[in-house]
């Protein structure tokens, strides 16, 4: 299994924070040392990063954790292989252009019996259920509402009938971002909480770090956090419920 | 107008010497300060840096100086933008994935009324004349070859044939990779060589920096690097003649 971390944001905001404790998670105080990734947007663009070494030997993460990069939408995962190999194309995020955007993808579980058929616009260039999870979502969207994205209701609608579909065939908590919006699938664990005005100190569960949020946003500042395990001690975070599917557009649900 | 850089080596290999040459033309000894990129294979998967700031400035270009990242095929890009503003979305190289591969495209030049229909497979994501040519490039090779690739010679035909069109439009100089081999098409500047036993000692142009190759090499090893102007400044390098197309496999250019 794996884990999780997005962050969607009404401004565009560092992830240092939140990344620090969970980059520590991954070889450090869990288990998860078999490669780890982060996708960040800014614009329409995208920076992607992946390694399979462990998030907490990588000097990439390392550069993540000192650099403050702003973006509205992240994804990061840490990975313990479950299917397929130790290998840089087997790491999360995933990412692919749909209709001029690119999207990107990471998974937490694991898929039995899962083989729906690729017709070949999507493909994967790795050898996990997840890749083939994100391939077939994208083809799916395709296929349904053609050259053009949807309004965002339908867009929704649709990746909740396909999660749940693939959610079918084992364990499919994912995070998956056009840029705009940061979709959220649990199947067993995922939790997140919001943070606005007034901004309190947050404090990490996985390393000796506070931060009091009120001296570095602004009162107009929203900030979503959506990650596998809660990462702070002094937060009330929120429990999906099984089978959920959560968007988050400017740092908050949307209904 | 940009800089290209691309690296083909029949065994893993770091880039770490002519990227620090050529960042440096990235806004010191050269104006291209609108942004860069450079994207490593390793096996199957992809590593992909790019920013909008200038090269000499930016702590990513600083990373990949100091950290040796092993690669077969490698390509770089320095930007001076001409279409498209300065943005994430518009650093080279372009990265897509055809036939189950990544591919990474960069383009140094500038295409007048080059507006070929894409037929939704592969689209843009920012506004540039390059990635509108890469995007184009992958939709062909994918009309004319279906669902599976074909074998090198078919494939170097078709790039061949479809360079020498999009050529037609200005100036097309070009590196394109799946990982097996490293394509690069020259309309105006484009130059390389072949480092291979016994090695000797090469001098950057760009900065103060030498390397005995022979002392970090074994007598097997084969590098050819390509870039737009010459490197170093005590080694032959091959110009490429106007309308060229090299294939560079195992660090030499095929027949």
């Amino acid at each position: 299994m794996c884990q999780l971390l997005g962050m969607n944001c009404n401004v565009p905001t560092d992830i240092v924070f939140s990344f620090t404790g969970f980059a520590t998670r991954g070889g450090r105080t869990d288990v998860h040392a078999d490669g780890w990734g982060i996708a960040f947007f800014e614009g329409k663009g995208v920076r992607h990063f992946v390694d399979y070494e462990a998030a907490v030997a990588s000097p990439i993460a390392d550069l993540i954790k000192r650099y403050p990069i702003k973006s509205r939408n992240v994804i990061a995962h840490i990975r313990k292989a479950t299917q397929g190999r130790i290998a840089l194309e087997n790491c999360h995020p995933f990412v692919r252009e749909l209709w001029g955007h690119y999207w990107v993808f990471a998974h937490n579980g694991d898929l039995k019996d899962f083989a729906p058929p690729l017709n070949g616009a999507f493909r994967r260039v790795g050898t996990t259920d997840s890749e083939w999870a994100f391939c077939y979502l994208l083809q799916e969207l395709r296929r349904r509402f053609g050259d053009s994205p949807p309004a965002q209701p339908a867009l929704t609608a649709a990746l909740r009938e396909l999660c749940r579909d693939i959610a079918a065939h084992g364990t499919f908590n994912m995070m998956l971002s056009d840029g705009s919006a940061l979709f959220a699938h649990c199947s067993t664990d995922l939790h997140y909480i919001v943070r606005q005005h007034p901004f309190s100190t947050a404090k990490l569960s996985d390393e000796d770090m506070s931060v009091d949020f009120s001296t570095v946003t602004t009162p107009n500042d929203r900030v979503a956090i959506i990650v596998t395990a809660p990462l702070t001690t002094n937060e009330d975070w929120t429990r999906f419920t099984a089978g959920e599917l959560k968007v988050f557009v400017d740092g908050m649900p949307v209904a």
